[in-house]
């Protein structure tokens, strides 16, 4: 392949340029361009250089960014994909652990993975890219337009969801008319990952609330509104939940100590899914009351990483039905469309963003 | 019922002693008086006054001790239980929640259940009490003899083992020959839950280690070399595990800042069952990178706490074979053997204890 | 209350008829009137007095016909409904076995729970009645229209595929990328149960067959257009399928002779479905090599009926989606709007049925 | 390898030959001697040519018997094992779907496995073979003596159980005390094989009956009178059961009548095991009200074959555990020792048999 543009990084160490690569040991049969690229915290924090797991290609003395992408097929020898076709590709390729030999490498057992954008694989911030067809996802759904971008951080949550289902196996975790009603899920964060989680929360029949130490902009008060979340702001109500206690706990934030704040206000049988990571997150002091209030109350608590292909297929069958339903609101989600090279959106958070993309 | 001899404490302000009292207000269609009873972390937690969950039975001012036992029945009014007959009391008794309708109390949603000797409902150390029969486990195998006293803390475990299984579901948990061999289980603590769980380890197949942070007697020493078990002294080996990755992490200690030490040192998939409770143990930090680690490795820590009447039966079971087959080590679980009326036990753990008996 | 005009027939004998009845000991929070009543098989065979499991309510001689409904709060002294709210009452009562206790009469354990228009229970075929909140469950989109009438056969659909994935845990079912691409299911019927299961296996991912023994109406043919739903006439196509392998299998038929001629055609770790009932329908053989097939290859059949209240949730959550994706298609599978009194309608089906229903 | 004696047929043909053959291409880094080799209905049905889903290994025009076996390492390659351990080899051996992968060829996909003894690999009735050292489970307990042959069937019951349990996770299975106490199991057979599953079902907590159209031996009765199963002879009680419903049942009949009989009997809920293989049993009627019934009741039919290298691990430690238990009476499972180059062992079952075998 020759020359493209693309946003490399030097991993784990960071920085981030927008500048011409050639990597021309790539295979696969169908060849790429992004139509539209998120940018996530995980994108962020290796350009600022904490995430000190990420590392380079082999052979490579820079890493390409971007994990979020939808795409669309401009060659293909696969039968599967034609020239036009819009597609989601993996993250996550498979080593050869017991996990990964049945498709799911976002339950890799020994850590022999790798992701692209983040872990030894280029990522998909470039003009153009060759993949393998068994690596793509089709976008189905005439009328997602460009919500199908948030596959990926969707495809998260699925996945996520999947953790619940399966823990909460070792009780009876619904009430005692086999639904949800009554149940309160917190989510902690106001990011795109946090609004997900908390559409799917709305959807499991939680009551559902997200939650941030600070005040919201309108367009997140609005999207709460829309799809019946309730936001906190903890500085303002330093005593919730009072009155009732939390089944799903939800953390986007990476941070122990507002993640043991709201643990101390689980229920029985509560669970808690760990997603977001801050390596740089405070410090914080548990004791063994805390110990001790997990397991009176049978709580679980359960780190969740990526997903495997299925999620992304459920991801977008349920970004199409937000989309039918909250259509106008789900379009918010998408809070700034950028160009390629701009690099400050790497280094700075819009005010107010949801999730952000670049349009290429 | 006329007077009887008991040990009582007021929870959960603390203190014990050996005194008549008069519970005429029981009800149940056995009578029953105990032949051993265990004494445990619990027991010595409550007379320290260290329980803040503890309370006295409604209409009380004091409780009965005891909630691991052997019993006899000295009355029957039930077709099921004769005169003569062995039997093991359930602790926990249930409330009104999905849970305890389909008799798990253990993981009782709203915490309306009670536990015999702890919370709400007087224990067995007593020389004589009443209790209904869907309350008594019988004890079937005629040459299991004192070990039967172990059913109460055996039960915890088979439970925890169910957490561990139901959970595990989550990925592929085995290697790729659908066994644990080469899995590695690190049990906290060395009491007698410690070494029940590490025997129920050895029975799954895990390469099973159990550690303290100071040597352990010999008689341990002896338990573990005859259950196949390795002991590590962590003041003698502080960077263990080195070459290896925790793939089922038990914690019998209730020390935070111990757990957290191992959490550290997990496998991918890996799973860890809080047990053990301390409300006075020392504080500990946790960090943005603890987080991260459980996240990306898709770790889970799940508190279990009791167990239901399919535990208690299948804990007599389990403890059977092990009397079979390790028929001299396993009487040696039982340290010491006391009577009505000693009080220093409760205060003063011996030197050596895995479990200390009182002989009724 | 006073009398009503209703569709009554004495059960299990059958004949139907519509006339006024007075229902004077009915219990509830809620008054009602339908909107829509959905008529099936059930009906007709009731009508016919071919359902030998069917019978009057206690004190009655007739029982009043309809478990299919979309009806109207009249009157509600239940903080949950106001006038106006539309919703659907959920078919079957519970009675006090463990999964009656957890809010699961679908899988009641001893047959101690009522079906309203069944057993025991008069139905929704009557201009007005009581019920309580607890029995209702609230259509809330407010472009879901007529079709929330199909949340009474949708809800069976969604409890049996939460039994497939209950017993697909048995083994991988899964290809090696974790999705259901290229696994086929074949569905036996064209009625819209049969049409409800076909589009709950389009969004699993299987590639998916429906059956009948002669040729389908244009209308059908179109709805599986549509869908993406491949037909096959068995009187056509006798030898299917040749080539390839059933991997799940439903049937809506209740023909035992039909199931087993593709039972003889099911893949490893195949799942089957026995769904539809014919009390009426022929003997068929079966040997000893049928056995020999289904033990070889791991296969399980699962008898499913009715559903519990979170499949009626969830049941609303389809219908709503597949409205908004195939809006026109999803209207057209009511094939028939009665009214009430029309008797011809429980005696012979209308040609091209999918669903008809009774404009109340 | 040089020549060695073995039993051989030619499938799926039939016949049977004691006689010298020369397997010179078979690898392994163990070699292995039988101590004993069992013989079952899968041997004699291969012998007499009616199993036709049975080959000969390519390049072969025989087949060498043999999957029941203990062997003792005569040589060894391997670090795990050294000559004199005593072993049991693995029957079926990986292709490459997605069970196979994990290591469960017993639920494979695709039909791509092997099993020694019955499809395209020889078994293990001669005088010396070599085998990989993953494919040999170690028989760790010193007393278990000539019981450890009873693995491989064993290894089938421990698998089957594990069908049960996945697939009655489908609802509450287990009373409203969490236990199986008052669950009926009915075993069709009086074989190895259905004493083996009693055994299991005893323990598991099941009321257990095992049912023959006819008497049986004393020494049958006398094992039931030791483990505490109840026989039904059905020629005697053709009613049976008339006053309960069966939870669980089992056939190693393989014969569909009477396995329907028995279903149209099952309790709702209720599991059927179907694990009995006879391709030439007679065939059966089954009616629309067969089907209905199933479907009422949630009844769950599953056939299960063979197991993993996880189950022959287990099974040892059940038979172990029986051992220690009922010593005497679980040596009379083996019901008579033959030698190598009996031919009449494999066309005429000895009376009282239970299970047969071959001391090398």
């Amino acid at each position: 392949m020759e020359k493209v543009n693309a946003y490399i990084t030097d991993a784990p160490g960071g920085t981030v340029k927008f500048t011409q690569v050639n990597i021309d040991d790539e295979k696969g049969n169908v060849t790429l361009r992004p139509i539209l690229t998120g940018i996530c915290g995980t994108d962020r924090g290796m350009v600022k250089g904490s995430l000190s797991f990420t590392y380079n290609p082999e052979g490579y003395d820079f890493l390409v960014l971007g994990h979020e992408s939808l795409c669309e097929v401009i060659e293909s020898d696969s039968p599967e994909f034609k020239k036009g076709d819009r597609v989601v590709p993996l993250v996550r390729r498979p080593g050869d652990c017991p996990n990964c030999r049945i498709g799911r490498p976002d339950n890799c057992s020994d850590g022999e993975k790798h992701e692209a954008g983040i872990t030894g694989l280029h990522g998909f911030m470039r003009e153009r890219f060759k993949d393998f067809d068994f690596n793509l996802v089709k976008v189905d759904d005439p009328d997602l337009g460009d919500i199908a971008v948030l596959t990926e951080p969707t495809k998260n949550v699925v996945k996520a969801f999947e953790v619940f289902e399966k823990v909460s196996q070792r009780s009876v975790y619904a009430n005692n008319i086999s639904t949800y009603e009554g149940k309160k899920a917190l989510i902690i964060g106001t990011g795109s990952e946090a609004f997900i989680y908390a559409f799917m929360s709305v959807d499991y029949g939680f009551d559902t609330y997200i939650l941030n130490r600070h005040p919201i902009e309108d367009n997140k008060i609005e999207m709460c509104r829309e799809f019946g979340i309730k936001f906190i702001d903890s500085s303002k109500e330093p005593e919730f939940p009072e009155k009732f206690h939390i089944d799903f706990l939800i953390d986007t934030s990476g941070d122990p100590g507002t993640i043991f704040k709201y643990v101390r206000k689980m229920n029985y049988n509560g669970i808690a899914i760990l997603f977001g990571t801050n390596g740089k997150a405070p410090k914080t002091e548990i004791d063994g009351e805390d110990i001790d209030y997990i397991i009176e109350r049978n709580i679980t608590l359960a780190g969740s990483v990526d997903a495997a292909r299925i999620h992304y297929m459920r991801a977008l069958d349920y970004l199409s039905k937000w989309k039918r339903r909250h259509g106008e609101a789900m379009n918010k989600i998408i809070t700034g469309y950028f160009k390629p090279g701009d690099i400050d959106l790497f280094e700075n958070k819009p005010s107010g963003e949801i999730k952000s993309v670049i349009r290429w």
